[in-house]
């Protein structure tokens, strides 16, 4: 295994631990298996996700959070790797089932899930992950844009499972971070992409790349060919049916706990179809940012960068209402 | 316009009709419109949807009942059509929207519907039906197969929607009339086809054609690709989410009056689309009649047929636990 510099690795590190509380622990340094690499965590961002596990919603989980990051290769079997600027892919799976097989190791049914599913994450100084779940970030795309990879890789996975038509009218329900994120890809992408939300303040960033905006006071229903429902709230389903053309598509992209609720009768008889859409590759959200990462506003979507030592204050922080993203720059001393 | 006899055509018929209670009433045979031709009804079957019209779950209609028929061709302004055995499509359309231009007249928003939407259905003497919707009957179909080309025509709309793959492993919930012709549907195009029920007896059907049968209390769950839901249940879209493999999907063909509620967990984090079907198209019923007729025991489903006169009483019978399929032979005199 070659590595940066044995003597650079301490043996402990700070890592952001949730074991039904949550709080800032001194843990050893992982250490890599035949197969995997250490990668000392750069900056990570906080998602809702990390909020519906530290609330109860995503049950099972206690370890070292976070799945959104980038990072530095210190140690792997892969000499070229060390020092290279990465992300992950945060499935970590078996690679031998049949999703696995077809590239959607995403649904392997062995697999863990950094910082979601009996792995730990990235709050931390280091990180250890499968060699093959890494992808080196191109130079031409900053750290503040970078971080975005994992999220946009989950907006992009829209356009993987829907075959789109070109002339589509979408439809956008809820303006927080992913709803953002996917406006941008499907803007980008070339299809006519109308957003509702809440706040013209976030509305703003999604009107720059040329998104049409309207604030949901104003919205006025209509027949749209997708429709995307991102809001994290359980009324929005049966919005989204109702705006959806017959034979149109709603996209399920926000979980919530709990049941929802919804009128089958127009999917029924409008033949309308609900698609669940959660992880999306890697791949497809460094080569979307490699094309367009210069016409969108991605670093201003952070509103404020913590330290490691400073995380739950950031995960305070990063609920208040009006806040899209929030980093741990676990390279800032406070 | 060509017509049979002028004189055999009456100027008043029978027929059974909805105006918040349910009559057989005389009322005058419908003339025929430019582009309309005029059919003297044989046989009409009874279907759920007929069901919830009385019921007031589909609001709004006053008329003749009805939607699945046969008969022949009395007035046309297409004399090769007279005395033509004949079925037709029971949605009308306005021939020019996009959907209609598309190939889906069945989801042109100006549509009447046979029965259903502002247009009198099949349950009387004569009915009036676009030339266009039209369909004559294969002499290899048997009137007892043919009645069963509008629910078929639903059961082949799934084909129409989903790409199933050759090796899915298909679920049906359900074993009513549609979970029937939709085992049939299945199996005889290929699939591995399990099916889900309450009642021996009608699970016997598609254990006849070579489906998979289990009786509900001996089911225990697992991971198929396409899971139909046709039990007409609300709580049944649980069980089909439970059973749906990663990135599977589940196709709601039951309608029911009010919400149902399902947990979007399994939806979003396996990806699962849910998709709404309808009806279909009625060429690729007959064509599947033209080819599989012999293989289905569909004239079995019949349990009982009525005269016009006693229809009335035919709905009472019709929705009795057990029965499959109701028919009304207009032809009968009792």
């Amino acid at each position: 295994m070659v590595e940066l510099s044995k003597k650079s690795i301490p043996e402990t590190m700070s890592a952001l631990v949730f074991n039904g509380t949550l709080q800032v622990e001194k843990i050893s340094v992982p250490r890599p298996k035949r197969g995997e690499a250490l990668i000392k965590v750069d900056k990570a961002g906080i998602c809702n996700t990390d909020f519906e596990i530290i609330k109860g919603y995503i049950p099972g989980f206690n370890g070292v959070l976070g799945h959104e990051f980038i990072g530095t290769v210190v140690e792997s079997d892969e000499p070229h790797m060390i020092e290279k600027r990465v992300t992950a892919e945060i499935n970590c799976s078996c690679g031998e089932c049949g999703f696995c097989k077809k590239g959607l190791a995403r649904h392997c049914s062995q697999r863990t899930v950094m910082g979601i599913i009996n792995r730990n994450g990235a709050f931390a100084e280091y990180i250890v992950v499968p060699q093959t779940n890494i992808f080196v970030i191109p130079n031409q795309i900053p750290d503040s844009d970078a971080i975005f990879i994992e999220p946009l890789a989950a907006a992009l996975e829209i356009i993987d499972q829907v075959k789109i038509p070109e002339d589509a009218e979408i439809l956008i329900l809820g303006d927080g971070k992913l709803g953002l994120l996917i406006s941008f890809v499907m803007k980008c992408s070339g299809y006519s992409t109308t957003m509702v939300g809440k706040h013209r303040e976030k509305l703003s960033f999604a009107k720059r790349v040329g998104v049409s905006v309207i604030p949901l006071e104003e919205f006025k229903n209509g027949a749209y060919d997708l429709v995307i429902e991102a809001t994290g709230n359980r009324d929005a389903l049966e919005m989204a049916i109702e705006n959806t053309k017959p034979r149109g598509i709603v996209v399920l992209k926000s979980t919530y706990a709990g049941n929802i609720s919804f009128n089958p009768s127009k999917v029924v008889v409008d033949e309308i179809s609900i698609v669940g859409s959660r992880c999306g590759r890697f791949e497809a959200a460094i080569n979307f940012l490699s094309n367009f990462n210069n016409r969108l506003p991605l670093s201003q979507l952070i509103n404020k960068t913590f330290s490691l030592d400073q995380a739950t204050e950031a995960f305070r922080y990063a609920q208040n209402p009006g806040v899209l993203k929030t980093i741990i720059d676990v390279n800032r001393v406070d």
